[in-house]
């Protein structure tokens, strides 16, 4: 089971490298056959070079992210809340997102959900 | 595919219900053989008499809830991101949670996962 520390280590690792428009960092917090799903619904990109490209796409909008309020463990999973802020079509864009990643006993991440809708895109 | 209107019906429904202590209010949102699991890894709650029995038992606590963003809606899942201000062991008690629901066609929560751990309890 992931310990807390690894789970929040992963959010804040997240943050961070979204912070510095860094993808492989964001990379290297997956397991080589993870699975990314955002919006849930959507095509689920799996491994390494899908997540690569799906990250440096997200990047290339600009896109920072600030956490709503404190991650929730539980069990092998942490959820949470935050909002991604963006160029969008021109415009600043914010949109309100929850992602739940679970986690390996290594602390890597095998699997990423994240939660947004149209309801959740606001002027930034 | 349930529609947005109905994901966040059920979603205000369960805080609505939260909020006048009605267990069976709760019960009416899910589906007959929904899935429980309370905070994810414990024993999963499966069926109306299980859910029953789960709520009635948090309501004791005189928990009411508080959303605090807007829902989040994709494919058959919502997921959001609440207070609950409840009385637990004497004292006035914040437990910060996220909850995912997934719906059926007809509006029905045929799961619900909720994602919360001790560091995310506060003293309210």
């Amino acid at each position: 089971m992931p310990t807390t520390e690894q789970k929040l280590a992963a959010v804040n690792g997240y943050v961070d490298a979204f912070a510095r428009g860094d993808a492989e960092a964001i990379v290297a917090l997956f397991d080589a056959n993870a699975t990314v799903e955002d919006p849930v619904g959507t095509a689920i990109r799996r491994g390494h070079d899908e997540i690569r490209a799906f990250y440096t796409g997200s990047m290339a909008t600009g896109a920072k992210l600030e956490l709503y309020g404190t991650p929730r463990c539980a069990a092998d999973y942490v959820a949470f809340d935050f909002a991604v802020k963006l160029e969008w079509q021109g415009q600043k864009t914010v949109i309100d997102v929850i992602d739940t990643f679970r986690l390996n006993d290594a602390g890597k991440i095998v699997e990423m959900r994240a939660y947004w809708g149209p309801e959740n895109m606001k002027a930034g």
